[in-house]
């Protein structure tokens, strides 16, 4: 069977552990990176439960981002070479010894960044971007709602969002602490939602022209409700569900945008285009500190299930890492 | 009072009958156009039952586009001069006998078409190329999907879309004859939407990048199914109701968006834009025959109650028109 590798394995409901698993083969465009950490994403906890397979071709290991050193390159690769600290996208396979990806799927980690928090930037802000600029297309001075304020998502969210010259940033979380942490990341405001009603605070501010939601159910209709003329909301989950009941007719009046995506399923070469934007526009604010990785915890690899747990939970700030 | 004129007034549910009103005020930047032709539109029926009213500063007259003569320049008209046949798109007035327009919302009429094929032209074909080509960047060599064939909406977008080189064209119609009447015009196929399910039909052939929708209720969450990764839906108006239950998985997998518009609430520096990319891309085409005004039938201005009777009653093909 070839050369093996250490990985995170799943089997039925059991805890995870880790198992002897065939080691990735290389692509000719493709490097291999022996994982130092690899991020935890919700969506890992959904494929765990059979619900978010793999794309075809894809490793069947959970984890869709990581963290370490170049070990191999394919001998179509032009820009990394054996050594290399990188962290990457991937389609899954993180929660291993090793991952192949392809090298567009790749960002250099800065100098003085070591790998937890390297672990903390790919997934984040590749998907911010390809919602919030590619698709919905923010613009300077216009108005942003990130729902999920400190998640591993909102909290890359905010500050790219102020980055980028956003005229205003609200934000939703669950707790007092939780907005205190959205607002020192540069939200202008973060709505405690199990206090208040955000639909209503950010009527009264005069709404907003993009929202990225990941809550779905009733947010739907608020978020639609909200915006302002030619305002759009970008869904990238639904973790109160995706059937809802609405009233389209301000969509409309509006003439507003109702859209999602998702990353994982795209071909290479759009994840090479958003990679190429991120370390455009957003890079060089990483590597000078302007932008912060925001890392809650870190665990040993073979303490994933304890990881996971704590995602579950739902207590953390920012991103959990596992550590080789 | 000043100058009044005649035009079809709304008491009540009394019948419509003509009245005396005062003339419309020219500003700067407007047109009078003695009114030859006005098209009928859906839009007007809910007006007349006071759940569409004209935007701020509109006429309260019933009508959204005319055919006339020009009467009267704004200081501000560069374009236009006393006497130029001309169609425009009104945010209301045309069931008069004059109309003052923005002169940016103003056509030339061919000179070979007269004044009931000209009235047919400008609401359908700026909404169509609002919706389809600039909310919905139809590309060329896309499925496109419109609902409502032979509407007045219907039979414009099939021609435009055909004349922008779509992949495929199809559309729903209510008859037999009517989806003849579409295949004539340039449909791939039309789907009787009493005998077939127009999504089924479409999913065996592989699905549609572009919808343009008027009928809402649950053809919306059929819109969304048969889209293609990427794929669009635009509402112009929900004739089935706008409150759905959507699930909105397939909508974020698909990266698709839902969106919707309308025309009469814009900007005029707006509709200048759509009235010179429809000037640019299509009006040529109008003035050599290959895209056609569809008339169903005209009526004296005088008998807009029976006219706007045939439009509550459904069985046109194209535009109603009222003459003057």
């Amino acid at each position: 069977m070839g050369e093996t590798m250490q990985a995170v394995v799943v089997d039925g409901d059991a805890p995870l552990v880790l198992g002897e698993v065939p080691k990735p083969e290389l692509r000719a465009n493709d490097v291999m990176i022996e994982v130092k950490a690899a991020g935890l994403n919700r969506a890992d906890l959904i494929q765990r439960k059979g619900m978010y397979p793999p794309p075809p071709g894809a490793s069947e290991i959970m984890g869709l981002e990581c963290a370490g050193i170049i070990t191999e390159v394919g001998a179509g690769v032009s820009r990394w070479k054996v050594g290399d600290r990188v962290c990457a996208l991937l389609a899954g396979g993180g929660y291993a010894e090793f991952a192949a990806v392809d090298e567009g799927s790749v960002l250099p980690i800065p100098n003085t960044m070591d790998f937890a928090d390297a672990a903390c930037l790919t997934e984040a802000m590749m998907t911010v971007w390809a919602n919030v600029f590619q698709r919905c297309q923010l613009q300077e001075s216009e108005v942003f709602l990130c729902h999920g304020g400190t998640s591993g998502i909102g909290v890359m969210a905010i500050q790219m969002a102020r980055h980028a010259g956003a005229g205003a940033i609200y934000t939703t979380a669950g707790s007092a602490e939780k907005c205190k942490v959205a607002t020192d990341l540069g939200a202008d405001a973060a709505f405690n939602y199990r206090e208040t009603d955000f639909a209503e605070e950010i009527s009264t501010r005069g709404g907003v022209d993009v929202v990225l939601d990941m809550v779905g159910g009733d947010y739907v209709q608020k978020n639609i409700d909200i915006l302002k003329v030619n305002g759009r909301v970008c869904n990238i989950a639904y973790q109160n569900g995706p059937v809802v009941e609405l009233n389209l007719m301000k969509l409309m009046l509006k003439r507003a945008i109702l859209t999602g995506t998702t990353l994982r399923a795209r071909l290479e070469e759009e994840k090479r285009v958003i990679r190429d934007a991120v370390e455009r526009d957003f890079w060089p604010a990483v590597v000078n500190g302007t932008i912060k990785p925001i890392l809650d915890s870190t665990f040993p690899i073979a303490e994933a299930e304890a990881a996971q747990a704590k995602m579950a939970a739902g207590g953390h700030i920012g991103k959990i890492v596992l550590l080789r």
